[in-house]
């Protein structure tokens, strides 16, 4: 089986490490989110591509789900006595990370480079690609104006109310490399529970990502899996953005922005929470077959017990 | 009494500090070498002016001189997990300030502005000048070849035999805004027992800085400390470059490097050890007063000391 799974941030990252966890090394492709990266201290920071790499790699702060495991913050306290900016915190072994890689792309290197070697180093043993070597910095549109990403999320902690979203450049960005090439030997692609507005839409936006998706469709289950569970998003502001939207936030309407195949869209099957068990019939009617299972990982179990259960029902549903 | 000292690392900054804490606040500027300054991992490395900053401030490492107390080495750790480079080492704390400092340059500020604002920040009662808002590299040359000085100091741990040094761009470097007019306000001019080849030379070496001196020595006192004791330096390799040079290493032979006022040269007076006292009188043949004590600084109250009295001796040379 080769898997390839599109994620952003902490949920992403769960489901990523458990897939990465019950498949063998080698056989993940894991393409991660690109437009929330900024540079920040005049560092290259990569939020949705540290997330994943630290926890498949084990070093992420298990409390959090973002930063490092053990984390110290003695460069931030430094900052904040000079009075320089603190609202995005930068622990110190993170800092490591992002000093290495803004040196490395001074040097001419891509992101995906950077990545690739940073992976190997941190031993993780499956792939690691960001969508595109290219920027496509995330909007948001708010009530209170055009705000950059991690200005929104961070600094303003999502309070603004959300218009729209705007991914930069995309049009003319490219796929990192290796991204296309991982659809296309693919047979199983899973949509980790990341923010479909906001860590998978900048994702499908990449010209030829999504169309090669389509193009594959014969060949290639495309599972889903909720990051609405119960009305809410576990972390992150997914449900308040299908909120102000205007969207009643649910697993059902995450299930309708992907789309069913039998309808023009993404999806062949979607995995979604026992919580939302009042919405089986009505995500079954978009035709997509469906899992219905405990989607919270709160421990480390969780998410190879969730990934295990999605493989499970992608290969039932191969067979 | 307004003071004015000249300084580079450690030695300097002891010396920078036992003056700060004997004089009134406001009473003292420090115009500091800038020649050692340099980008590493994309930020703005100030080695001398953290240094006296950090010493001055109470937050320097009372083991090596240099660096912050109670620092730890997460970032480094990082970093070097990745294969980055790590023969520079910048400890978390130190980061906070190299990543504010490149910050505000980033943003236009002068490397006077910035150091201002973060005395201030860090309740320095007096003043610390870079001696130029312009970028000087010190460059080494070895029978290795020219060696960027951090490359030299750090990377090579002063190991290449020294030729010369050359000071990249002074000839256009203008001495930053005070630098001249602290000067012009002194009536004391103390030399720090620091490198007279790399920290003191670059300082003198600015257009108009040796010029105002020269043009004030009627009104102004020059008292330089040797830096080196025994015909060792306490730290450093001003010793080993003397000893390349074809000079002996000497207390006597610093003075002579200076010069006295009464042969052209800058200085009216000399500190030098105990354990130099077979110097005293080519010393004081140089046309110097003299003033012969325990020169090293190990814990603080020797540097208090010290000062105490190189400025019981400045006065006894005022009256």
């Amino acid at each position: 089986m080769n898997v390839v799974a599109l994620a952003g941030g902490v949920g992403g990252a769960k489901l990523a490490d458990g897939l990465a966890r019950n498949l063998q090394a080698g056989s993940l492709t894991v393409i991660v989110n690109s437009g929330d990266d900024f540079d920040h201290l005049g560092l290259r920071v990569c939020p949705d591509l540290d997330t994943i790499c630290y926890t498949l790699a084990g070093l992420a702060n298990p409390d959090t789900g973002w930063g490092r495991a053990g984390e110290t913050w003695h460069a931030m306290d430094s900052l904040k006595q000079l009075g320089g900016p603190t609202w995005f915190r930068l622990g110190d072994h993170d800092l490591g990370t992002h000093l290495e890689r803004t040196r490395l792309l001074a040097e001419g290197l891509t992101l995906s480079q950077v990545t690739e070697s940073f992976c190997e180093r941190w031993g993780i043993k499956h792939r690691i690609l960001p969508m595109s070597n290219d920027r496509t910095p995330t909007i948001v549109h708010t009530d209170v104006g055009q705000l950059a990403f991690q200005d929104y999320f961070v600094n303003q902690k999502c309070q603004p109310q959300v218009i729209g979203f705007q991914f930069n450049n995309i049009e003319s960005a490219q796929p990192a490399p290796g991204v296309l090439e991982s659809l296309i030997d693919a047979n199983v692609l899973i949509i980790c529970p990341s923010n479909p507005w906001v860590s998978i839409d900048p994702i499908l936006s990449v010209p030829g990502i999504k169309e090669t998706i389509l193009d594959r469709l014969d060949r290639l289950l495309v599972i889903a899996v909720s990051p609405i569970i119960a009305g809410a998003a576990v972390k992150g502001p997914a449900a308040k953005m299908y909120s102000e939207l205007g969207i009643d936030p649910s697993a059902l309407n995450v299930a309708r922005h992907y789309g069913s195949q039998k309808n023009g869209g993404l999806l062949t099957g979607y995995v979604f929470d026992v919580l939302d068990r009042d919405q089986e019939n009505d995500i079954e009617a978009l035709g997509l077959s469906t899992l219905m299972t405990n989607t919270v990982m709160k421990f480390d179990a969780d998410r190879i017990k969730l990934a295990k259960e999605v493989l499970r029902f992608t290969k039932s549903s191969l067979n």
